[in-house]
Order: C-alpha cells, then sequence, then structure tokens
C-alpha cells in the first residue's frame, strides 16, 4: 500500500468499542492496517487496525465491570433485554442490509445473516424467561439423597464462570455469527469480547454501534475488538472461555496456546466440515425426496456461494443415481441461479467474500481435481456476472465463481473426504449400500450436519442412528418436511450446532444448553436445610413454617408473591376414604379400572392389596385439603409435575396432605409469578401415598 | 538392577489383559521393567512391562470387538451387568484387601478403594435401569417445533462415541479409581482400555482378573494395559476419549498430544488441587461446626496419607483461629492417627505409596517453607511407626511421614495456593472477612471441592455461591451433617467429580451424567414421524394407530408389552362437563376454589370466563373415558408427567381424550414395564385444554 492511500485508509479505520467507548488507533499509529473491499467490485471499503489497544484492559474491564453489571440481573432481566434488543435492531434491518450487501451477501443471504441472527436473540429472550429460574443460579437435576436419614443430601448449580467470554467469528456470517455467541453468554451473566473476521467486520461493527446506541446493554457486557487480537489468548486464565468459529488450522493454534493446555480456559470450537447428504435408496427420479434433495444441494452450494461451514460438500447417493443428481443439480443451477451483484435485481448469488477467498477456493478444487475428481457440472473459469447497474460482464476485482459438482472414480479418496473447497463446490459419490453410505459419510472424521433424505422409517432409523455419533445434527428430509424444513445448512437457536472431530469438537446453541456452556456446574452437599439457604429453592427435608390451623391469614394460600417465602406450609388434617367414595368417584368418573371396582381381580393384581382408591381421587381430594373458597393471591393451578403413586390406599385408610412453597418465579413482565409447591400425602401411619409439585400462578400483591 | 534381579522380577511381571487374552513380554523381552514394592516394607512385589505390545492391536480390538459386545446389548442390559459384577466382587473383597495392604493402605483406606469402587457399580447398574430408557439412544430434552405447522420439528439424543474410553488412572485408588470411569462408560457402551499406575497396578490387576473370570463381561469391553502405554494417544482419533487422573504435568502433555489438539481425541482430566476449606465466623470454638471442622481436616491429612486429589490442602479459617485451629488439629492427630503397616493392629494412618513419593512430599514441604511457611505442627523427620508384628520402630524403607501442619505470615503467597505436597499436610490461613475467605478460596485457580463449614444459612449462601464458579464441588458442614456426610474428600457416584482450571477442567461422576460424558449429543431434525422412526419414542404430531371403538381387542390397554407398538392409540366420546358437575366435584372433593365455585370471583380472575371445571375433574373424567373395569395387561398408574392446563372448561363445553402410547420401557428383571402414554385432552371445538404423560405399568404377557 502506497503512503498516500495508507492516509485516506487511516480515516476510515474500523473502530473497536472497548471499556465502554470507541477506540481507533491514534493518528499515524495504526501500523499497517489490513484492507477491506467491496465482495463485487473491490472497491476499497475501509482498513483495520488495532495496533496499541491494550487487550489486558479490555479483559479486565470485563472480569470487573461486565460481571458487575450482568450480575446485578436476574437471568430473567438479561433475557428480557434480549428481547428489547431484537425489538429494537429489527427497526434497523434495512441500514444493515445496506453495509451486507458489500460483503457479497443477495437479499436472502443478508436475511439468513440478519433476521437469523436477530430471531437467535428473540429465542434466548424467550427461552431464558421460559425454561430457567428467575435467579443467578441454575439447579440441575433432582436432589440425591446421600444418607439414609436424609439429613445429608447432594445437588448440582450452575453458576456463571467468573470471567469474560472471547468470540472469535468467522467471516460468513458477520451478524448472526455474532448474536449467536453473544446471546447464550449474556443469559448466563457472562461479558462478551467479541472478535470478527476482518473481510466483513464492518458489519459487525454497525450491529455493535445499535446495540450500544440502544442503551439497553449493561457497562461491559459488550465489548469489540475490531482487528487482529492475537495476543488475546495471552490475559486469559481458566475463569474465561473463548468460542471460535473458523478454520480447523486456527482453531489448533488457538487450542495449543498455553493458557488453554495449561490454564484451562474453556475452549470450543467450531470449524468447517465435509458434511455430507445421503439420498435413501427409495429416493428415486420422480419421488418428491428425490427433488427435495436435489434442491436442498443447490440451496447449499449458492446461499452465501456456499461459503458456509455447514454446506453440504460431499453428496452421497445410490451409485446409479451419481449421474441422474449431478443432471438435476446442473439443470436447477441453470433454471434458478443468477449470479450477480447482490445490489442487482433478481441475482440470486452473490460473490465470495473476497478475492483472496476466490483464490483459496479455486487452489482447493485443483487440488481435488490432481487428487482424482473430474469437473462434471460448471468450471473455474471467471464467470459473466450480473452488474449493480444491472449489466452482465467479466468483474475481474469481484470475487465471484459459478456452482462447480465434482465426480470421483475412488469413493474413497482421501481428499474427497478431507480437503474443504469453501465456496459453491460439492462432489456427487456413489454407495452400493446403506452400510457403505454410512461408511462413507463417517469418512468426514466428523461433520458439523448431514441431511439424511428418504421417506422410509427404517432407512431414516439405519441411516441416521449410524452416522449420529460423527455429526452435531442430522435432518431427516422427505416429503412431510421438504417445504417446512430450515434447510440443511442453517443452524436453529434451539438445536446445538457443532460436531466432533473435523467439525470442532465443540457445542454451541441449543437453547439453554448454551447459557450452561457459560456456567460452571457444580456438586453442593449438605443438609437440606443448608441447600435450601443456597439455591433459593425450598428441598425436601427442609425445615417448613406451617400455617397456623386457628388463624387462617397464615396459610400460604392467602400470601401474595410479596409476603409469602419459601418453606410457608400447610398441613391438613386427616381425611377417610370408604368403599363408597371410591365406589361413588368410579361411577362418576368413569374410572371404573378394576383396581377400584373388583376386589377379586384387584387383590390379584401385584400391587394392590384389594380395591383401592384412585389416584386422581387422592389428588382431587388433596387439592381440596389446602383450598377455601375465598378469593385470593392464587390466581390458577396451571398444571402438575412428577406425580407418583407410591402407598396404596384401601377403603379406611385416611390421607393428608402437606404443601410447601417450593419455588418463587416472579415474572419480570407480568404483575403475578410461578409457584411451585412440594406435595406430599401420607396416610393415617405417616407412610408417604403420593408425591408431586403443583403449579400455580401467584398475584405479586393482594389485594391486587 | 543386577541381571539376577531382572531374571527373578521376569517371573512377577504383572500382566495385561488385551485382546480378551492375558499378555506378558516374550521371555527376555521385557527391557527395563518398573519395580514395584511394598509400601511399609520396601519388599520387592512385582514389576512392570509392555515391552512389544501392540497398542495399536488394543484400540482395534476395542473399537471392533468391544463396540460390536456392548452394541448388542441395551442399556439396561449393560447396567445390570454392573450390578452382577458388583455382587461378584463383593464375594471377593477379602483377598482385594490382602494385596491392597501392600500399597500402604489401612483397611479404612481399602474400604474407601474396594467398596467405594463397587459402590459405584451398584450405583450405576442401579441409575442406568432406573434412569435412562432400555434401548441404545437417550433423547435429551423436550422436541422443539421448528415450523408453524408442526411438520418439522427437532429434538436431541445421544448415542455412544464410536470408539474406546482410555482411562488413566492414578496410583492411590488402584480400584475405585478404575471402576468409577468403567462403569459409566459401560452402560454408555463403550469399551473400556484401562492404564492404572505403575505402583499400585497389580492392585487393577487382580481386580480386573476377577471381572474376567466372573465371565459377565462381553468380549473387548474391558482392556488392561499394565504398564507404559506412552504411544497409546497416537493411536486415538476424534471417535475416541482419554479420561486422565493425576499430576497437571501429565495431564497437560497428553492434552498437547497432535491427536487431542489436531485430532479430536477427546479429553478430560481430573488432577490434584489445592482445595479449601473454610470455616465460617460463626463456627467458633466450642461449636459442633468447629469440632466437625477439626475432625474432617484431620481425616482429610491422614485418609490414604494424605494422598487423594480431593484432600484439604487449604485450611481457611477467621484470623483469630488460626491458632485455636492448628492446636485443635495436633490434639486431635496425637489421640486419634497411629501410624504404621496397616497390617498391625490398631494402624488409622498407613505409609505413602512408595519411597519415591514421599521423597516428592517432603521436597515440597520444604519448597513451601522456602516460600514462606512455618511448619506449625508436625515435622519431616522420619517417624517412629507401628511395624506389622506390633512393635515400633523408624523403617528406613518404609514410606511413612506423619501429619504437618503449615502456617503463613502471607496469606496470598503464591506458593501456599499453587504448590502441592500429595502427602499429609495442610496450610492453615487466616481471613479478616467473608470476601476475604472467597478471594483465597480462588487463589487457588480452580479446585475439586471445598468444605464451607457454618450453622448459619446465610453465610453458607455467601461463601457457597462466592466459590462454586471455581469449584467442582462444594461441601456445606454443619452440625446437621456433621455425622451423616460422605466427607470432603469423598467423590460419590451421583455428583460430579472435577473441577475447573487447575483441578483439569473435566467432569466424571455425577450419575447419568457420566454416561453422557460417553456419548454424543445430535440433534435430530424432521418430521415427527421420522423421529419417532429414529428414536422410537412416538412423537406429537406423528401418525396414531387408533383403536377401532367397535372392537375392543384393539383398545391399547388390552395389549401386553408383546402387542403394544408405540403409536398405539385410543380416542374417546364426548362427554359434556355440567354446571351441576363441576358442583358436585367442589363438594366431593372439598376443592371449593373460587374458580369452580363462584361466578363473581372466578370472572374477575385473569384466566377464567367464569366459573369453569376442576383441572383434576377433567383429568379424572379422561380417565374414566379411557378405561374400562376388565382385568388386563395394565396393571396400575404410577404416575404422571407434565401435566399442563390449557384451556378452561366452564359448564356446556365437552372433553374427549386421546391417549397414545409414547415410551415403552420394558423391564430386564420383571414381568412387567413401564409404559409412558401421551395424554391429550381437547374441547368440542378441537382446542387442547391439557396435556400430560400417563405412567403405567404393563405386563409382558397376557393373560400373563
Amino acid at each position: 500500500m502506497t503512503t498516500a492511500a495508507a492516509e485516506s485508509v487511516q480515516t476510515t479505520i474500523v473502530p473497536s468499542y472497548v471499556l465502554d467507548a470507541w477506540w481507533t488507533p491514534e493518528t499515524g499509529a495504526a501500523g499497517k492496517p489490513a484492507e477491506v473491499r467491496d465482495a463485487s467490485t473491490g472497491e476499497l471499503l475501509a482498513a483495520v487496525s488495532t495496533e496499541g489497544l491494550d487487550l489486558a484492559a479490555v479483559v479486565r474491564h470485563g472480569r470487573s465491570v461486565g460481571q458487575a453489571g450482568l450480575g446485578a440481573l436476574t437471568i430473567h432481566e438479561r433475557a428480557l433485554k434480549l428481547k428489547e434488543l431484537a425489538q429494537f435492531l429489527n427497526g434497523h434491518r434495512d441500514e444493515i442490509y445496506e453495509l451486507s450487501y458489500k460483503t457479497g451477501a443477495t437479499k436472502l443471504d443478508s436475511m439468513v445473516d440478519v433476521d437469523g441472527g436477530i430471531g437467535v436473540l428473540f429465542t434466548f429472550g424467550s427461552k431464558g424467561r421460559r425454561e430457567l429460574p428467575n435467579s443467578h443460579v441454575i439447579v440441575d437435576g433432582p436432589m440425591e439423597t446421600l444418607s439414609r436419614d436424609g439429613s445429608f443430601v447432594g445437588e448440582h448449580i450452575y453458576s456463571r464462570i467468573p470471567g469474560v467470554a472471547v468470540q472469535i467469528n468467522a467471516f460468513n456470517f458477520p451478524v448472526w455469527g455474532m448474536l449467536e455467541k453473544f446471546a447464550p453468554a449474556f443469559v448466563a451473566g457472562v461479558p462478551t469480547i467479541v472478535k470478527p473476521a476482518t473481510p466483513t467486520g464492518y458489519v459487525t461493527e454497525a450491529v455493535v454501534r445499535l446495540m450500544i446506541e440502544s442503551g439497553i446493554l449493561p457497562a461491559g457486557s459488550l465489548q469489540l475488538i475490531s482487528g487482529s487480537a492475537r495476543t488475546l489468548l495471552d490475559e486469559l486464565d481458566y475463569r474465561d472461555m473463548v468460542s471460535f468459529t473458523g478454520s480447523a488450522s486456527t482453531a489448533n493454534l488457538l487450542k495449543s496456546h498455553p493458557n488453554v493446555v495449561h490454564g484451562g480456559v474453556r475452549f470450543t470450537s467450531e470449524t468447517d466440515s465435509l458434511n455430507a447428504a445421503i439420498l435413501g435408496p427409495d429416493a428415486e427420479p420422480g419421488t418428491p425426496e428425490f427433488d427435495a434433495f436435489v434442491r436442498s444441494v443447490v440451496t447449499e452450494m449458492t446461499v452465501k456461494a456456499g461459503q458456509k461451514c455447514t454446506a453440504i460438500r460431499r453428496t452421497i447417493v445410490p451409485k446409479e443415481l451419481v449421474e441422474p443428481i449431478v443432471a438435476a443439480i446442473g439443470e436447477r443451477v441453470t433454471q434458478k441461479v443468477v449470479l450477480g451483484d447482490p445490489r442487482a435485481e433478481g441475482v440470486t448469488m452473490g460473490a465470495l467474500a473476497s478475492v483472496g477467498q476466490l483464490e483459496d477456493v479455486r487452489d482447493a478444487v485443483e487440488s481435488l481435481v490432481a487428487a482424482g475428481a473430474q469437473i462434471a457440472w460448471g468450471s473455474l473459469d471467471a464467470p459473466e456476472v450480473v452488474t449493480a447497474d444491472g449489466g452482465r460482464k467479466i468483474v475481474p476485482d469481484g470475487a465471484f465463481m459459478g456452482p462447480v459438482v465434482l465426480t470421483w472414480n475412488d469413493v474413497r479418496a482421501a481428499a474427497l473426504h478431507g480437503t474443504e473447497a469453501f465456496g459453491p463446490v460439492s462432489s456427487v459419490v456413489g454407495y452400493e449400500s446403506i452400510e457403505e453410505a454410512i461408511e462413507l459419510a463417517a469418512l468426514g472424521s466428523g461433520s458439523l450436519v448431514a441431511t439424511v433424505c428418504t421417506n422410509d422409517p427404517k432407512t431414516a432409523q439405519t441411516l441416521t442412528l449410524g452416522i449420529a455419533s460423527h455429526h452435531g445434527r442430522v435432518l431427516v428430509l422427505n416429503r412431510e418436511d421438504a417445504r417446512t424444513s430450515t434447510g440443511h445448512g442453517s443452524p436453529v437457536p434451539h438445536l446445538v450446532h457443532g460436531g466432533p472431530g473435523r467439525a470442532g469438537g465443540g457445542e454451541e446453541l441449543g437453547g439453554i444448553r448454551s447459557v450452561k456452556h457459560h456456567m460452571q456446574r457444580t456438586a453442593i452437599q449438605g443438609s437440606p436445610n443448608m441447600l435450601t439457604a443456597v439455591t433459593g429453592v425450598w428441598h425436601k427435608g427442609a425445615e417448613r413454617h406451617l400455617a397456623d390451623p386457628a388463624d387462617p391469614a397464615t396459610h400460604p394460600f392467602r400470601k401474595s408473591l410479596s409476603e409469602l417465602r419459601i418453606g410457608d406450609a400447610v398441613r391438613s388434617e386427616l381425611r377417610q376414604v370408604t368403599l363408597e367414595d371410591i365406589s361413588h368417584f368410579a361411577e362418576e368418573t368413569g374410572d371404573t379400572f378394576y383396581a377400584h371396582t373388583n376386589q377379586k381381580a384387584a387383590a390379584a393384581n401385584p400391587f394392590f392389596p384389594g380395591i383401592v382408591a384412585h389416584g386422581y381421587l387422592l389428588v382431587s381430594w388433596a387439592a381440596g385439603l389446602f383450598v377455601s373458597p375465598e378469593p385470593g393471591p392464587v390466581l390458577a393451578n396451571y398444571g402438575l409435575e412428577n406425580l407418583r403413586f407410591l402407598t396404596p390406599i384401601p377403603a379406611g385408610d385416611s390421607i393428608r396432605v402437606t404443601l410447601t412453597a417450593k419455588q418463587i418465579t416472579p415474572r419480570v413482565t407480568d404483575e403475578y409469578g410461578e409457584v411451585c409447591w412440594d406435595a406430599v400425602i401420607e396416610n393415617q401411619d405417616d407412610e408417604i401415598v403420593a408425591t408431586y409439585d403443583v403449579l400455580t400462578l401467584v398475584a405479586k400483591e393482594w389485594p391486587a
């Protein structure tokens, strides 16, 4: 770069956002900034440099200010902020699209990136409040009794890691790539330091700018490093985590860093893999599956110009269908794909992200050909494309490449299963048996995703279970979901994204699973009282604050959320069950199961002494024993969990119920919240008859 | 070693068990075998050598024969084998104890190791059958709906990894250390290759011999490498996993192996850490907590002669209690600890595992002293000990060392929080505030376990949550659990064992969690029918095989497990609910909640249109709509899960129920099994009123 060019670039350096302020290198101190160019035209857009940035201070800021700001919020409050952020960004999509076109992305590509990213925020905003407690700690799994008398018990909790989440992203999805990592970290309460890839980092910067301008985020919860951060790992330790998306070689470099190997930095990576799509033997030409399969392969070759870590690199089909599939792919590309500047009308496939990327992909295809591949469709020649003004020409500075289909004589060639061309390139290979199809898919040595396309349930099961342990995701494609599927290449926030081996060995997304990736699981042992104190959830065996039967105001159902405390409880009187009650209940409900109506048959049953009361009679009566008719703060019983009938109740026995406030979850956006009650039905001998959790909605204040 | 000695050792080389056969190096080909000596006497016991062992063949055997043998069994069948194995080993404990004494372990130490290990087998034998499906795949979490019309859904499954589990164990627990890793791998269906530590590997060998002789294990499911396996990692790839217990330096070496960094070998490690025990400010001398704390510190210093990765290395107490705690520890040691040959009567503390270990511990204590520690109790002098014949003397070849307590002027000294003496050594340090106690505990940079000793719930919560993210386990000790606690140093199979940072960053045990560590989690997407086919569990939206109302024999409740199929279903007629029904139910059950009895109050409630039917009325009636009085294969309704009331039913509305066989779990040891039924109650307009799962026990054959 000439000095003049360097100076002009100096004014357009993409800023970083650190220590809650925007930052660029001091004038003249940017060193040699990396250039960023428009993918379709080659126009110089900006430059990046982090020369002089104090990375240690960035990490310290996250660990101190970021942890404090997020720690002041509950999980639900954080989740609600994600929803607000999603709504805010939704109102600014057009400006992000405008920038996104410069990366070579078509409108559809940008929707995947921008709308997809906003969708992740919505999903975590919703799941965080629906599936997690409104606290700082997540209880994991049931309590385990560790002593005979129940005085020593154990349980697991998740609490956020005490450091920062460093998120290193790939160039292909500058928005989604950031938000899919940021959202779960934020819900967990862990501050993010995001490091986008240079070629498209200016799009990330624009979105971070909007996020900051929204005023929604607490201080220190999001920092952005626009440019190189080579020494960032030097600043991290076991309190921190790194989530990397990108090439396997960079992932391996980072994974070998002493702070990862010796220092205990949590490291997860998601790297490109040679994902497979397998066509079942039943999915012959003419079937809906055959058509859906071809559509999917072409989509994965052309969306983002095939620059997706999830794209289909290996199209595995019955041997006799190799030629028909290649032909069908070619036909569909010819009919549907218009290559060009995404700002032009009608363009359905844009450029690769940069000329550098284009060269890498061409090199990879050439090495595949050298290893035995034939180019069965398409070519490496520079294509004529639609330009922004609607004309057609070859653009020498544009990073354009048309779809290329390869075929192979040797279906086990190492290059076929190991060399990736990160662009619109896929190999079609034939198999002779289902077992061979499974074997070929596994030769990818671990992939992010595979499609199994079949309408035969048995084939679906054999193929899916045969390849599952080599994959992070398997999509079963058939006529039932061909139109509604979100597609082979699209991770969804509800399901895990990542895969073993070549795919990086990591796991992202998967709903609340990914929130937990930002937390430490810790076993807690102690008495039920102490576990109650630590978790804020009442544990069986802990003290109860029993209502005074003589004072109805002490009944926990008379307390609003502002008054109710964990452990508040009510214990009923005994009520006797007669044979007449049982017969009557059977008659009224129609539940004439023989254990309730036929003494001889009931006695012959291995579990009953003779006729016993219906389980539902017991649960219904129990409700009768703890409710009263006056209106009050308990608004509804919306469900029940974990009901187990443990001791049968023959006529003559009596039951009583003890109800204890177990978990209280005030909603951040409503005037009520959920209360989960521990319910225990006992008989006259204090034997446990049934246990369950009663789920209620309770007003925050009463009178409301 | 002289040639003569080498020859004599040649005859006692500890064999390996590989490729389903016992193996030792060919005569004269053992190279330089490592010597193994009695810890108390220095007597030469055996030698180990793997010279000439084909490790690649061992791995291949596990991946092929081992995977096939375990794959032929369901999860329940595997779990049952663990129970049988536990029963078998229980009958051979005495012979294992005899060997165990030679390692320096006392009877109590051996019980921790041997009985503890057998206990792990029992726990996994039980949990595997109680908490997991009787199949090959574990469904993880609920189905996620991914399209509006429900035709595209997603879910997660766990399937076993397709390779081997290499388990590298430490010398301190030759039996438990093997079994705690073997049991979860076995339930998951992953073949084990166990590599014990040289000093005590002969005990492991003896137990493996018993396990093989039991005839319970399938071929290839367990292999033993007695001796060096330096190149074993060269043979592994992303299909395999390594679980390492031992020193941080060895863990880091293994973690840096190219097959881990580049090849995707799953790696988990559990390394020694400088675990803390914190005494709360309330736990003054004279409280039960003070006494329990001192007991715990002394136990952790003397059990296994302090050679536990979980031992208390840092005893963190209020500053003014440093001296009283040191004195109390000294007093208890003087009163209770008898050091000597574990074969002698009355000995409560044995030798370190070897003279080499003794030297390491002495060196560590000397370096701690050089870094500022004072020896406040005990000494490094060779102690007089009780010998096997009951005499007392100094045994120069025995690896004996008495307890040593250190104190520090600088409570933040790096050595205090970073240098481990892996023996009967603990530092006592003072804190001035709860915040400082938390900070000091965290200076360990990640630990396996900490004890928090307090009887104040608020202190328990502050300390526990303050340190949780730095720990794998926290034990809250107070007067309630002091007598029943399993102890600071004892991992239990129900709870996770491992910790962040210095503790290795791994996770073992934790019940079914550790089974899943041996499995790949894979997201499966597809239509409900396809997810049903893949998982063997019926999914909402999948086809049902509806019973013919005209033919009672087609009702799924008339089918035994041998006839019942997933998706078998029955759909009832509509039944209308009248106001009288509601009033009557309220009266009979006593459930007079205002939503069922008071029109005005019910209408004022945000969720109800006016008086509505009780949820329990609906569930009770639903049962009446699908049961019939004749005895049949359905033996009992033992519970109910996931009940949600979604649409209220006012008088005049009608309900119907559809019941569908969702999951079938035949028990391996009973004549019946569990059937989980999907239940949906709808109203006359096909709106969903309630959803839940009905849990039943169903006979395998009927008539029985």
